[in-house]
């Protein structure tokens, strides 16, 4: 991206006048026309009805299956839209056939909401987890995870393509190689990585991938997704059930759709599925290539000046790098560098190692920046001048 | 509610410039305090970014447990902010922890979504279903639950407050004082019936109740609530857990929430909880007892008005009516009526028999036209001009 292109998508994001946004692995800036994608399906349904304005909105609605479907190298009818990732997810997970027995292999980046329902369903139904150790850069190591996988009984693979707590890239399409050589159900959880690098499920070779519209797609809140594989979408019955994912045939049966929104419910924010359409088309126009470069580049730009600060450590592994940028400062809690960052006009998150307890380089707190296309050079700067100084 | 009240009412209603709306048990129009309060949310966010965003606007968020509970007698530790009032229901509903030989009882009203879950549960779990007959008004019968209760082996009543398709109010607190007498769980989904009729949890008695946003309470779409009364919630594991309703404790445990939100999902549409929480507070100051008055008078002289006019059949049912007329007009499709009342600015639906199967008394469609406080004598009088006559 040209430097004409950034002023131009900054010009279209309002955000970017008032705030150095490096929170965007937390909840992104939308742009301009998913801002008035939104507002106008909303204004519309307060004018004229809830149910009337999405008759009218159909082909939005429609077109949100094709956007997502075409920025993840996916069919529209392998999409199904979900209030956010961990809902996605969730459809996804609980919806396979568990055996007692079975294992579920797991990586050390996997993230707190994920490793809880592992245990939910390992206590529930004899499930065994194991924690696949990492390769020394904190990615999945592939030959320990070929390892467990020869052992057997492994029911699924199921890990993050992007922490979200240590600027990693796990090698997705690498282990997507390894579950088709043993036949194994495979599901990502892309919440950090759909919007911000290249995901395509034919080249991972994933089963299953779920995702969120507010972080890198820039998309609205309470927004997300789940893909689901034509060819397996069929040995998955949704967790939960209604009258769109299913058809009630006769008193005592039904029939489950043949298409991934099974794992949707009827009723939906439908101004936000047209919004997070909106947002998908919007990043395929720009090009996940050349995002990924723009905004990985600001975040290694910013974790090498962060390294030559003294009093800062920089937490991210990995040899991929995402755009994800983790450090502590001396002498401060990460909080309280969030907090003096925020009042100088720099939104950045804590992230806390509560939340990744199979990783043993987690720290118990970090501040994360993370860096999208739309950044620039100078809000580096000012992350960098606001950061606190010991006295 | 006097005539200069629903003036105001109607001026702060923007929908009400533009149509008759009588589709409020599809989704109401929103009134101007909701609407602002969901558009300023967005823009905020868009301003600052999602989690700034929440931070900000902490009491408001936090306001949608305290007025939820305020209009339906809980207190706000009871509430769950869940994004639509199926997935409320599923939440409870797949959290009941179900036996082999477990009953459920149900009404001749259930609709299609429920019962597709009943079914789903009782192929999985070899839960028994019962549909306990109405009383020759369409109402469950009170004296058959009775029996059915008596009979024994019943985990859980389930019914709606206010059917989808005929116009009838069940006798909520009459089945509570029943199921309280025998010790069994009720679920009560009221969807149709918050923001339409005085609902009180500890009146009616029900240990959990899941509603909507959209209907009658005049919220966005895409919100809901469900309420669990605390004596119980600790008996019920929700279905899904993530790190909001749980707390990873440690590499292998963790620990569901005390309150209600443990049935919550971190993630969500955050703009439309606050919404939903300004439409809460705008019905309580309403006065749901005006409010039913108004809304139901409407309905029962729409529901006189129609029958009167020869061709047209109401399909009505009920000792008690709520503000939903059921009716059908000979030699025109219920799809035709819908769309020619659409052609004069009267919004109305159409209800499908397929949806109500328990129910021998369902036609295969009907005209559904709902009323709200907000509506008003002339547009009913719109609605009566603009039906269809036979040439």
């Amino acid at each position: 991206m040209t430097r004409v292109d950034i002023e131009r998508l900054r010009a279209e994001t309002p955000g970017c006048a008032n705030v150095a946004h490096l929170n965007n692995a937390g909840a992104a800036l939308p742009p301009r026309p998913v801002i008035d994608a939104v507002a106008e399906h909303f204004t519309l349904e307060a004018e004229t009805g809830g149910y009337e304005a999405a008759e009218r909105g159909e082909a939005a609605i429609e077109r949100f299956y094709a956007a997502v479907a075409g920025l993840i190298g996916a069919d529209p009818d392998e999409i199904a839209y979900v209030e956010n990732a961990t809902r996605a997810w969730d459809m996804a997970f609980y919806a396979i056939p568990f055996a007692e027995g079975d294992r579920v292999l797991t990586t050390t980046s996997e993230y707190a909401s994920n490793a809880i329902a592992y245990r939910q369903v390992a206590a529930a139904r004899g499930v065994r987890v194991t924690v696949v150790p990492d390769d020394g850069h904190g990615q999945v190591s592939l030959d320990a995870l070929a390892a467990e996988l020869a052992e057997g009984d492994v029911r699924l693979v199921s890990l993050n393509h992007v922490p979200t707590h240590n600027g990693l890239v796990n090698p997705a399409a690498e282990v997507g190689r390894l579950c088709r050589e043993h036949g194994t159900l495979y599901l990502l959880d892309a919440c950090q990585s759909v919007g911000h690098l290249p995901v395509d499920v034919a080249e991972i070779g994933c089963d299953m991938l779920s995702a969120t519209g507010r972080k890198f797609l820039r998309g609205p809140r309470g927004t997300g997704f789940l893909y689901v594989r034509r060819s397996i979408l069929r040995t998955l019955e949704p967790p939960f059930l209604d009258l769109h994912s299913a058809e009630w045939t006769a008193p005592d049966t039904y029939t489950v759709r043949d298409d991934a929104r099974r794992f949707e419910t009827w009723e939906r924010y439908v101004a936000g599925q047209i919004g997070l359409g909106v947002a998908a088309d919007y990043a395929a126009a720009l090009g996940m290539d050349a995002i990924e470069e723009r905004a990985t580049g600001l975040a290694a730009r910013l974790r090498a000046e962060l390294a030559a600060r003294p009093g800062v450590t920089v937490l991210d592994r990995g040899e991929r790098r995402a755009a994800i940028v983790t450090f502590t400062v001396e002498g401060y809690e990460s909080a309280a560098v969030k907090a003096a960052l925020r009042e100088r006009g720099v939104n950045v998150s804590v992230t806390t190692g509560a939340n990744s307890q199979y990783d043993p380089h987690a720290v118990p707190a970090a501040v994360r920046a993370s860096t999208h296309y739309y950044n620039t050079e100078e809000e580096l700067e000012r992350l960098l001048d606001a950061l606190p100084r010991r006295a």
